[in-house]
């Protein structure tokens, strides 16, 4: 099978499929064209998965087909922006037919879960890559940034933090517990905080996506913001599943591990006020935003931590 | 070296430097935005290049940031859009400043060459590869398909080709020709066609551009228009190095091998008739595109070599 069949037969049944509110013309010409609705901004973000980086070797081709636009997908949740369309770069060893049959099929399961409608992409042969770039919009001026926080504004996280961290632990287990099954969910099925747009962009002066640990991305809020913060320990939402499988070690998940595509938000007293009983109940407030630098977990300052921390992926070569 | 100072040295100082018509944030959020002009269209494509398969181990690093970015634009210059911003995901084996040095030094001329700004990326450990994704914009409705062909238009090709393919048997030569150093010029640094793209989206019913040779790239236009074509190749446009170094040969360079990034043009005879000299003098006419399916070269079909042939990245896996 040569390039273009195998894009015909697996990748081109992605595009046109959803009623794409802006895609023109999906795969199959030298570009795709996008029409911005007027008074909306586009938003967009590229994300790069390597086999045996971000995810492990050999790992089941559905898993990664969802987990990589998952991940992308949580960028735009994290800006507050509605998803649209979506490329993929994909670097396969060979043409693995059933391989690709199982790749496609995850992704398509992402891309009508997630409403983003494949646009146009490139595949070829090298060691097994991916590169994801999601379109979102948002009404022009309304996206939200990382640097918006200021002092006085709460700090909430969404869901639950630690559990896809964990997974990782038991990704070979043979006979896994129901605990780690629900742990294992979290990492292989994660939900970007799509649902949580409209409350982002309503409500929320800060937002990032807890991709790298809730230390290593709540610090980007606050270089961004010029802030500090405080926050708690006892106050991390915990899963069941991880404070019984983790025991005292649950915290360390919640405040490092990555990939669990929750969000992080500051908000203004105000507007959390204001904010609907829908939107908090899915979200814990963890600490405050402060105007003196420095990250405060439980009165100890963790920002030399927090500022290189997470998953860095060239920590060890430097 | 940690990712994000490697990003803040490196390639933060490619993102805000043009006068962008529509980048309004660049690098350092969880997502770029794009405000696209009212009555204009948003026009993207993505390529990826591996080290081994879309440029040889061990090439220069300032080459290949010239060369990759110079690759994605030339699909913008084929729907006739004007440029305006790209991502680079990059994939590394090691933090190796001078390669990071070289690399975005070349990746900075041809950002500067082609007007494209740094608009977000993504940067990771793993085998060398890297994934651009090019943004431009054109007047709404008139981006130029593969599609628009129509029996009776002259087909033409820019400049000259087969020079990037000859390139490859002299990349490893102690002492180059005079020749042999024109031709690889033609393959280290490419320049896409931004040039035509007025001309293209004001006269062309159809463009592509060459990256995977003539036949592969014309044979895209007629199935994508549903026709066929005659082209004579005594009027393919050689260069005189090429005809010097490859005699009896270079027409078959120039019909079959790729990385040229010239233009294959379709245009009606009137439109042609109506553009400027300034554009004809730039375009070689080689055929006609015919009614009839086929695609004749001195009046013998190879259209089946054209289907799945030019840089078919699986087809020696098939």
């Amino acid at each position: 099978m040569g390039e273009f069949e195998l894009i015909r037969r697996y990748f081109l049944p992605l595009g046109g499929r959803q009623e794409s509110r802006s895609l023109i013309l999906g795969p199959g010409d030298d570009c795709a064209i996008q029409r911005i609705p007027a008074g909306r901004d586009l938003v967009f973000s590229v994300d790069a998965f390597v086999e045996g980086v971000h995810f492990p070797r050999n790992y089941r081709p559905d898993y990664l087909g969802w987990r990589a636009l998952a991940a992308a997908a949580s960028d735009l949740a994290a800006m507050g922006a509605d998803p649209e369309c979506f490329t993929l770069a994909l670097t396969l060893p060979a043409v693995d037919e059933q391989w690709l049959e199982d790749f496609s099929t995850g992704l398509r399961s992402a891309s009508d879960a997630f409403g983003l409608e494949l646009a146009g992409g490139d595949t070829t042969s090298g060691p097994l890559t991916l590169s994801l770039q999601v379109h979102g919009t948002v009404e022009q001026g309304r996206a939200v940034r990382r640097s918006g926080a200021r002092p006085g504004d709460l700090i909430a996280v969404s869901g639950t933090l630690g559990d896809a961290g964990a997974a990782l632990d038991y990704l070979a287990e043979p006979g896994p517990s129901p605990d780690m099954l629900a742990v294992l969910e979290h990492y292989h099925r994660p939900w970007p905080r799509l649902d949580l747009a409209v409350a982002v962009r309503q409500y929320a002066n800060a937002a990032i996506d807890i991709s790298d640990g809730l230390l290593a991305d709540l610090g980007h809020i606050l270089a961004a913001s010029r802030a500090g913060a405080r926050i708690e320990s006892a106050q991390l939402p915990l899963s069941p599943a991880l404070s019984r499988l983790k025991g005292d070690k649950a915290t360390d998940y919640a405040l490092r591990s990555g990939d669990d595509y929750e969000l992080c938000l500051c908000f203004s007293p105000e507007n959390w006020e204001h904010a609907p009983e829908s939107l908090k109940s899915q979200l814990t407030v963890i600490g405050v935003v402060d105007a003196d630098p420095g990250l405060y977990l439980d009165g100890v300052d963790c920002s030399l931590e927090s500022v290189p921390a997470g998953f860095d992926h060239f920590r060890s070569e430097s």
